[in-house]
């Protein structure tokens, strides 16, 4: 068998395993980005899967549009605006979660060789779902706050990308969140050149501290939106989302319509059905609130057992902490011992498209109570200090 | 915007407006490929969701593997064999309905510029899936049983082509059936030249009539099936398959996880819920009476009011019938005079890769009931010859 020069070149997933390492039930596992399973709503939704499958009966099992449900587009189209004005279904393309909103934006807009600029770290999964259509992945530096606009602009003196990947709240990796001072400035730049940006927000309703930001959507007219229920719903249900104009969803609706026809027509009729009775709104709350409680449980056992060995970026949202060891130099290093203490995290490297070497590490706190956060912890002090 | 050439340089697709057109109550649609919605098993499905979602909960709800539902992997192993061998779950991922299959497969295997061989003529969703991939799409000579082994020798020994495309069951848009003679015929030329076959099989189970062909899996080792649950149980659930050996599979799998992470794991564990039970055969012993009797309606409606206008080729299963006027030349033309007596039909144009012009045109059977499809051909019969 012969396969695509990409395949060929890529190398085996990390993100793979990390889904695959779900399943050991004694692994402490700081490593994916995983919701916590105990909070799903369940009742919910099997009331609204049962309430569908009565009322909709056949229509919910037929092949339906490749935009998606019509109700549950208008429903999201209601939820925004872009640059102040009101959307409609037509702006809307349901997808098979978002990273598949990853992968048609990349596939409607990337041929090879196209420049395409990201944050320093980015999503590994963005990359992975550029990369198959071999675009030029250029890093801008960033800060606390995230893109450096003037970084931006320099950049663009000298590239012309076909857009700017970027996740402005409670960022993946860094959990870092882009202030509002900042967000004008970088579309004032990205303005000036008319750079499109590509705005994932999968996490921008996990706010635990802090004023809502104003989404990029709304400042400018040249963004593409990605959301996603998967964050606070349930993610093994697929349901994700696109905004654009009109045009870019004609496009990508077009792309969507040859990858798989349409998304699952039952489920976005039930998660429509859920979001219906009004359901969400204290749903999220609720996760704020433990999510809140299992962020401080990290940070303090990081105080507890790692204190001046570390240096953290305490994340207002969100599920992501970054840590960066300074004692160490390569965190890679350390997951075979980890992994043996039975304890996982996602080493800084595969956040880097150059993959620098990196002692900084990802540590997922959502997906653990506290008290097993303080014994993830406590293994992974352990286990890097044997290295020491 | 600046979009791929790809998409800059495609079409809007008639399939997309086949999907929309579904939606209008007044038509009479032989358009899509739609199954009857009335014999969905809505109330069998109702309780396999509730079962999973009470039983498996959060399971069921979270992320999954890429991979997708081990029991249902094992499931679909157990139902084929591969060249006389036992399957495992490692020869199968699950996909997104059998057009992702389509989508992964072209993206695993193919660089732009690339050959690949397809029946004439053959499947438009098809087509589109691999057009992304910028192929060389070349047509092999088909006759009343399909691809003609000595035509695909002939091309071979001139070309090399990355896969050969093909729907030996009922195939659509043309209804035919390879007998065992010719499938033996094709896998010894396959063979000799280490031909990879992509064998799509969404119709196999829905045969009036005959005996069971072998698969082209169970006859070579250098096969990729396509498999579906959208024909035989519901389409909406987009629940489909690939079976092929372990590599393929682990590269299909990492382009699937790149794509969209993984299907859809509730609906998922549904399915196989479902398949437990074993209401499948019962159910496709079901669809196989209604559709023939649907197909017998529309071979005797084509006999009543259009006698010595059309040849057609009756299917032996499937849920198409291919019919070719002998007094029109050009069957796209017609469309907008049947869509004003409110019928649709595809012209055959759209199934040649090369858009030749085609007097032929597809019929789908399996969604009108018998007095529905009688009165749709009548108003066909009409609408076409105004035109004579």
């Amino acid at each position: 068998m012969r396969f695509s020069w990409w395949l060929e070149n890529s190398e085996e997933s990390f993100l793979g395993e990390i889904l695959k390492s779900a399943e050991n039930p004694n692994l402490i596992s700081f490593a994916g980005g995983f919701p916590a399973p105990e909070l799903f709503p369940v009742d919910d939704l099997k009331a609204a899967f049962n309430e569908v499958l009565t009322h909709d009966n056949a229509y919910a099992l037929q092949y339906g549009d490749a935009a998606g449900y019509f109700n549950l587009r208008e429903w999201i189209s209601k939820q925004h605006t872009r640059h102040g004005q009101r959307l409609t279904p037509e702006d809307v393309v349901i997808t098979t979660g978002s990273q598949q909103g990853l992968n048609l934006v990349a596939q409607a807009l990337l041929d090879p060789g196209d420049i395409i600029f990201v944050e320093t770290p980015t999503y590994i999964g963005a990359l992975q779902a550029f990369q198959m259509y071999r675009p030029r992945i250029m890093m801008v530096p960033s800060d606390i706050e995230g893109i450096l606009p003037d970084e931006l602009e320099k950049m663009l003196q000298k590239h012309n990308p076909k857009f700017l990947y970027l996740i402005p709240n409670y960022q993946n990796p860094t959990g870092k969140i882009m202030g509002k001072e900042r967000r004008n400035e970088l579309i004032a730049v990205a303005s000036k050149y008319e750079l499109c940006i590509v705005e994932d927000n999968p996490y921008g309703e996990l706010r635990f501290e802090g004023e809502p930001q104003p989404n990029l959507l709304d400042l400018s007219e040249n963004v593409i939106y990605l959301g996603t229920f998967s964050k606070v719903l349930a993610p093994g249900l697929r349901v994700g989302y696109i905004i654009g104009d009109p045009k870019v969803i004609e496009f990508v609706t077009r792309v969507k319509e040859a990858v798989d026809l349409h998304s699952n027509n039952l489920t976005q009729r039930a998660v429509y059905q859920y979001l219906q009775r009004n359901l969400l709104p204290s749903h999220i709350a609720k996760l704020r609130t433990i999510y809140k409680s299992r962020r401080d449980a990290m940070v303090q056992a990081l105080h507890r057992y790692l204190e001046g060995e570390v240096e953290i970026i305490v994340p207002s949202g969100g599920m992501f902490l970054w840590a960066k060891f300074t004692g160490i130099k390569d965190s890679f290093k350390y997951l075979e011992d980890t992994i043996r203490q039975n304890v996982i995290y996602v080493p800084g490297a595969v956040f880097y498209p150059d993959h620098r070497i990196s002692s900084e590490m990802r540590l997922n706190f959502s997906c653990s109570p506290p008290e097993v956060i303080d014994e993830g912890i406590r293994r992974l002090a352990q286990a890097v200090r044997k290295k020491y």
